[in-house]
C-alpha cells in the first residue's frame, strides 16, 4: 500500500520506468531471466509492498527487510544488486527472483522520481473553472486553465498565472501575484502586496503577508509603556520552485520586501519575520522561528524548532541541528548545534542545579589550580 | 460566574446531581438538616461562585478559601467533610452551614462531569440542516441530524457521521470521512484522504492531512543544492474521542498513515509530522513539534513547547516536562526533563561563558586531580 | 521605495511635517536656505529611499550611510544635525546639501508617525457595506460605517463597532463583540464569548476563544489513561489597542476569563492558554507559549520563542529574552535569560557530554578541595 491505480490503469514496470522523468540519472532493469514484469499500481516500503507494488532501499539499515519483501520490484544500488546476483548464482537468497530489480546509483531519488509520476498520473483532470461562489474581482487577470475553487476571493488587480488551482477558500489579497502552475491548497491567505513564483505549493492556514512586528515606544498612545505602531510597507516576495507547509506564517517587510529565493522548502508552523531573507535551496524544518531582518544563507538546512534571532547573518551551507538558538552571526559552512540534553528528572535536577552554579565551580576550579 | 442557566431552567442540586452522568463515581449530599437546596445556574471557583452556582475543592492549596465562599453548593473530599462536620459540631466554621456539600473521592472529576451536564444543557436544540452557502458534493454522505454550517466545503465521497457539527467554512476533501457525534468548530480543514473517528472536538484553523516534509537531493530540479519532491500517498487515521486544539497540523504519511490514536488529547499549536504514531490517551500540550516517524506510546504527557526528533520510540507511560528536546529513544515509563534554567541575564552570562568551557574545564579538573 | 502615493498626491515636505500627528514631539525643518522642500512620496532606509522620500537615523550603527544617501528629507536627531551643520560650516560633507534635515529628538517615533500618516493616506476609502457573501445574523447589531468582506459569518447577537473593518472570511462568533475602529484582516475567528475592545488590529488566522486544554483523569471514558473533557466556560476579554498576529491562538477561560490587557501587542503563532492575564502595554514576539493561569504583568517584553510554564506571576516591567523557558514566579523588573549557547557540532557534543556529568563534576571539585 497504498495502491494508487486501479489494475486496468497501472503501467508494466517497464513502461513505468519509461514514463518517468529520469533526467540525471542512469538505471536499468535486471528481472530474472523470462520472468514476466509485473503492473505496477503504487509505492510502498519494503514491509508493506505487494505484488503490484514497487519498493527501494536506499539505507543500509533496512537491508534486512529485502529478503522478506512482497514487493513485485526494487530499487536497489548496484552495490546490492551486486550482492543478490552473487546469492542468484549460489542459489541461495531465493528472495532474489521474487522480486524485480531496478538498479540505480541513487535509489532515493529514482523512488522519487517514479512517485513523482504516479501523483501526476492520478491528479484529477484539469476542469479549469471559477466555483460560482468565489467572489473575483473585475480586473483580476486569471491565466488559461486555472481553477478557482469555492468560496476563494481573488481582490482587485490580483493576478493568477496559467494552469494554476486555487483549493477551497484561498484569499489572494489586491495587487498580489500567484505564478504558474502553483498549486494553492484550501484556505490559503496572501495579503496585498506578496508575489509568489511560479510551480509554487502553499498548504493551508499559511498566511503571506501580514504585518511585520513593529513598534515604537510612544507615550501618547496611552502613556508610560505604550506602544506606536511601524506601519509595514514592504511586501513578501517568493520564488519559483517554492513549497509553504501549513500555518506558516511569512510576515511583510517595514519598507523592503521579505525575501524567499527560488527552490526554499518551508515546513509547517514556521515564523519568519519582517525583511528575512533566505537564499535558493535552503529547507527549514517545522516550528522553527526566524526574526526580523535576519540574512540566512544559500542550501543550509534549518532542523525542527530552532530559533534564530534577528539581524543575523548565515553563510551559504550552513546546517543548523534541530531545537538551537542562533544568537549569533555564522559566517563559516558547517553543522551548529546547541540543543540542551535531557534526563531522567532526577538527574537532571542535579545537573541544572549545578549549572547554575558553574561560574562558581569555575572559579573554585581556578583556586584550587593555585595551590 | 458563569452563570449558564436561566433561574427558571436551573436544577435544584440534588436534580442536577441525578442528571449528572456519575458512572464509576460515589457521591452523596451532606446539606444542613432542613436547608433548601439551591438552584445551580452554573459553576464557579471557590472565590468567584455565588448562592446559585457550584464550586469544588481539589488542590488542598485553595483550603483557605473555603471559609469565604459564596458558592450555593461545593463538591469536597470525604476528608474535607469530616473536618467540616467537625466544625459544624463545635459551633465553629460559621461558613459550613452556608454551603451545601457534596462529598466525593475524586471532586475535580465529579465537578468535570457537572461541567458536562451543563455544557449539553446549554447546547442550542440541533436545527440539523446543510446552510445554502455550503458547497456540498452530489455524492458526499451525510449522516442523520447532521449540521453543516456557512461556507463549508464538503468535497467528493466524503462522509459526516450522525449527529456531527461542522462549523462555519470547514473543508472536508474529496473521500474524507468524520465519524458520528463530532464537533469541528469554524474553519476546520481536513485534506483528502483523513479519517477521524467518532465523538471528535476539532479546533479552527488546524489542518490534518497537509503533506509531509519528503525531499530529495535532485540536481535536475535547479542546480547544485536544488531539491525533488517525494509525493505523499498516506493518510491521516485519527481514532475515536479524540480532540485537536486551534492551529494544530497534522501531516499525511509518505507512504503509509500518520496514525493518531483513540482517545489523544492534543492542544494548540502542536506540530504532528508525517508518519507519526501517537498512541492512546496521550496528551500534549500547546507548542509541541513532533518530527516524522516517531513513535510514541500510550498513556503519555508531553509538556508544552517540547520537541522530539524524528524516528523515535517512546514508551508507554512516558511524561515530558515542558520545554525538554527529545532527541533519543526513551524505553522506560518515567518523567524526563531537559529544560534550561534561566537567570538574571548577568548571572546567564557568566553561566553561559563556562557552558562553553566546559569541556575544557573538565579536563582541568583531572589535571588538578591527578596531582 | 516604497513609493506610496503619486507625484500628484504627495505633499511637500513641510505639508507632510504639518499634516502628521507630532502630539509629545519637537522637530524643525533644517533645509540648506533657499532649497526648494521635496515632495515626498513615501519612506525608505538610508540606502533605498530616492529624491521623493524620507528616510531617518535613529541607529548610529547606520551613520555612515547618511553622505551616500539619496534621499530627499531625512529625520535626524539634534547631535548629528549639529555633526551636519558643522561640515556645512567647513565646506566638508558635500552631502549634507543634498537633503533636506527633519531634526527631533526621538527620530524613529518621528519617523513612525509620519508612516503613520502615509498609512491613513493610502488606505481605500471606506465604502461601508456588507458584502452578499457574507452570512450576518438578524439580531448582529452592525455599528456605522462598518465593512464586512466576501464570506464572513457574523452569529446571533454579535456586535462589531463603528468604522471597523472584517476583511474577507472572519467570523464572529455568537455573542462575541469587536471595537469600533478596529481592523479585522482576512480569516480571523472569534468563537462565542470574546470581546475585543476599540483599535484592534488582528491579523489572519488568528484565533480568539477555542477551548482551553483542560481534562481530568477518568477511566470511564474508555478506560485506564482515558481523559474527561473540562468544559471550558470562560470567555476572551481583549482590551483597546490591541494587535494580534497571523495564526496566534488564545484560549477562553475555564471558568473566569483570558485577559489582555489594553495596549498588549502579539506577535504572530503566539499561544497564550486558557486563564492567562497578560498586563497592559506588554509585548509579546512570535512564537511565544504561555501555559494556563499564568499571569504577566505591565510593560513586560517576552523574546521570541520563550515560553512560560503556567500558574506562574511575572512582575510588572520584566524583560524576557528570546528563547528563555520561565519555570518559576518572577516578583522582580529586570532582564532574564535562559538561552542555551549553540557551537560547532563537535564542540557541542563535548560540552553536552560533560553537561550529562555535571553533578558527578562538582563532587569530583569538592573532593580535590577537600585534599
Amino acid at each position: 500500500m497504498p495502491i494508487l491505480l486501479d489494475l486496468d490503469h497501472a503501467p508494466s514496470l517497464d513502461e513505468l520506468l519509461s514514463a518517468t522523468d529520469t533526467t540525471g540519472l542512469e538505471w536499468r532493469l535486471s528481472a530474472a531471466a523470462g520472468r514476466t514484469l509485473p503492473r505496477i499500481q503504487g509505492l510502498g516500503t519494503l514491509s508493506s509492498a505487494g505484488a503490484t507494488e514497487i519498493s527501494f532501499l536506499a539505507n543500509p539499515k533496512y537491508q534486512s527487510q529485502l529478503p522478506g519483501t512482497q514487493a513485485g520490484a526494487v530499487i536497489v544500488s548496484p552495490e546490492v544488486e551486486q550482492a543478490l546476483a552473487a546469492a542468484d548464482g549460489t542459489g541461495e537468497g531465493a528472495c532474489a527472483a521474487t522480486f524485480a530489480r531496478v538498479v540505480c546509483k541513487n535509489p532515493y531519488l529514482l523512488y522519487a522520481r517514479v512517485a513523482q509520476w504516479f501523483e501526476r498520473a492520478r491528479r484529477p483532470a484539469a476542469c479549469a473553472a471559477v466555483h460560482p461562489s468565489a467572489v473575483v474581482a473585475a480586473d483580476a487577470v486569471i491565466g488559461e486553465n486555472v481553477r478557482i475553487g469555492p468560496h476563494c476571493v481573488v481582490e482587485a488587480g490580483a493576478r493568477i498565472g496559467a494552469n494554476s488551482v486555487l483549493g477551497p477558500a484561498c484569499i489572494i489579497g489586491a495587487g498580489s501575484a500567484v505564478g504558474a502552475d502553483s498549486l494553492l491548497h484550501a484556505r490559503v491567505t496572501l495579503y496585498a502586496g506578496v508575489t509568489v513564483g511560479a510551480r509554487a505549493v502553499l498548504h493551508s492556514g499559511c498566511v503571506l503577508g501580514a504585518d511585520g512586528f513593529g513598534f515604537a515606544p510612544d507615550p501618547a498612545q496611552g502613556g508610560r509603556g505604550a506602544w506606536g505602531k511601524i506601519p509595514q510597507f514592504g511586501g513578501v516576495n517568493v520564488g519559483d520552485d517554492v513549497e509553504i507547509g501549513a500555518n506558516t506564517t511569512i510576515d511583510r517587510g517595514a519598507l523592503e520586501d521579505t525575501v524567499i529565493a527560488h527552490g526554499v522548502k518551508l515546513d509547517n508552523q514556521i515564523m519568519v519575520a519582517h525583511n528575512v531573507r533566505i537564499g535558493a535551496f535552503t529547507a527549514v524544518a517545522a516550528c522553527v522561528g526566524i526574526a526580523g531582518s535576519t540574512t540566512i544563507g544559500e542550501r543550509c538546512t534549518i532542523g525542527g524548532a530552532s530559533m534564530l534571532s534577528g539581524h543575523l547573518t548565515l553563510a551559504d551551507d550552513v546546517h543548523i541541528s534541530g531545537g538551537t538558538a542562533i544568537t549569533s552571526n555564522i559566517s563559516q559552512p558547517g553543522r551548529y548545534t546547541g540543543v540542551y540534553p535531557y534526563a531522567e528528572h532526577g538527574d537532571w535536577q542535579r545537573n541544572a542545579a549545578v549549572i547554575q552554579q558553574l561560574g562558581q565551580l569555575r572559579r573554585r576550579l581556578r583556586d584550587v589550580e593555585k595551590k
